[in-house]
């Protein structure tokens, strides 16, 4: 099995409705360091499972939906709270469509992605899913 | 698939019994930068798999049972070595009951608990267990 | 010259007002991972420039006033850009009074403070001042 | 299930051959950050599922054979493109030989072996395998 | 005092000449993640030292005339190594030219500039200047 | 102005004296991961500061001699409270004798040291001395 992941990061500020979150009810923001990879089982004649630039590029087009927005206002997420895990999971679907519409190349092989958004050194969260 | 991270720390002091240990049979101790990460396959009606509040609480919990001590003095490991596996081990244990007796919540959705204890910046120890 | 550097987070929402900010026009948010330090010449009997505890306690205390929150409705930035300098500027500005008020006990020798903002893994700012 | 990682690095030249890899195709370089993780299911009698420095011993061997190399001219990837998973492939196949060997001494419940070459702070590969 | 900070990287081939440096006399390579800060004592009317964009742009640019090349073959060290701080000093003084020719922008006030290269998770070397 | 710097660490026991140190008045420990910098104005021949090579190995000899150990138990402390200040000044003295010894060859230009420790992700002191 292998992986291949890239880093890259978004801004936002959004509010969070639900008791649970205590003072995050109020309108903050954060810096998501967003890494994704790419899983699958083996590698192409080049020897690569997928170009490194074309994954840090499908990334950076899926952030720069998201950077510098205030996601409450955000139709795509329908009123649901943008927590951590519903951001990770946001954008481990939107690779997974850019795979399965080949804007990753060759990358034929790619079966699995994973998503960690860290929101600071101290917590993260991550959404694995298939392709 | 999700999962949810949190990050703390202790400091403890602690001896190695077994030749396979070298200059560790010696009373040394350590910095454990220690990352539990809460694993479920669905997220509750708030967005959350677990509140990050309330799993750093459950974490610094287990931790303050830990830190500032000699743990060759500790009855709960019961000659046992303290390794840094058998420490994160005993971290992810702990953290499994925690789950289990509702602590963190609305957290029914916790299917598996994985630990990892950094011993230094070149050398850690993992511990995945089920709830 | 003696150093004890502390680190903590924050979360905080803005907008940033000027043609040179680009996208950052638009309200977004930010994690400000927060590294304060204390600078000094010399330790005292007990072999320390402060006590790292209370210093963690200081700066989570001057943070505690930030998270949060949008800082475009701040009234203490009095309409000036809450700029990752500005910010910077403003917590060591609030070290520095506690400091000068004893908040960090035997820590009469210490005489500079450097704060850093991270506002990413690839982008932080600093402000140095004396006490 | 346990996890034991250790960490070191190589410092190699090469080229890579193949459109997909752009700028790339010219000599350059890389440092590898290698980190190798030994999977099993229990603990010995010592309560280790490896000894951490034998890991570390390990890993520095295999890595001794690569770093301080131009890997274009290097016979064992018999013309294969040295990317970051093949490398990533190369260093978890000759660790798997070692633990075989029984070079990790009483190592024998491990199970499986997964290696992360990061070649830069924003990328990195994996190639996990059965032991 | 205010210093921001920006982060990127090359990946070059080199050797090095003379007995000091061992191995490393043999074509090898580098990742080499450089941070390069510009430092000043006030803020303009914006809030900021320099952009932060505009200072990413600058270093990107630098490290782009570096970045997938053998540096044996590049006239511009004319012959001498390009060890790590030979590197540093070479960006260093790059940034220090396009701050002089106002490719920064506002950035009249930065009056210095420290470039760090991390060679490796162990190893990093900086240089510094006034502009 | 150069900077070198290399990175190690250390796993020690003690306890410290005194109110201020609260919970760490008992018997615990610690990993320091330890940075030392090595700096001076101008390069030699070979176009460097130190060998990073030597750095390193003074370093570890350095840290030889306190790793492993109850440094309660420490005469050269002379019953003083080895707090990470005090701490980082030993390896700076330490360092400093090497370097005035010539254990780092043609350093003859070193004019300065600061050795940073960190105890955890979120504390660390630096002890910084001319040669």
């Amino acid at each position: 099995m292998f992986g291949v992941t890239v880093r890259d990061h978004m801004l936002v500020a959004h509010s969070l409705r639900g008791d649970v979150f205590g003072p995050a009810q109020a309108l903050h923001g954060a810096t998501y360091v967003v890494d994704a990879t790419f899983r699958g089982e083996s590698l192409d004649g080049d020897g690569i499972l997928v170009d490194i630039g074309r994954a840090a590029e499908a990334l950076h087009g899926v952030l720069a939906g998201l950077t510098h927005r205030n996601l409450d206002d955000d139709e795509r997420f329908g009123g649901r709270n943008t927590t951590t895990e519903v951001l990770a999971q946001h954008v481990a679907d939107r690779l997974s469509q850019q795979v399965s519409a080949g804007a990753l190349g060759s990358a034929g092989t790619v079966t699995g992605i994973a998503v960690t958004l860290h929101e600071s050194h101290v917590a993260w969260a991550t959404c694995e899913r298939e392709v």
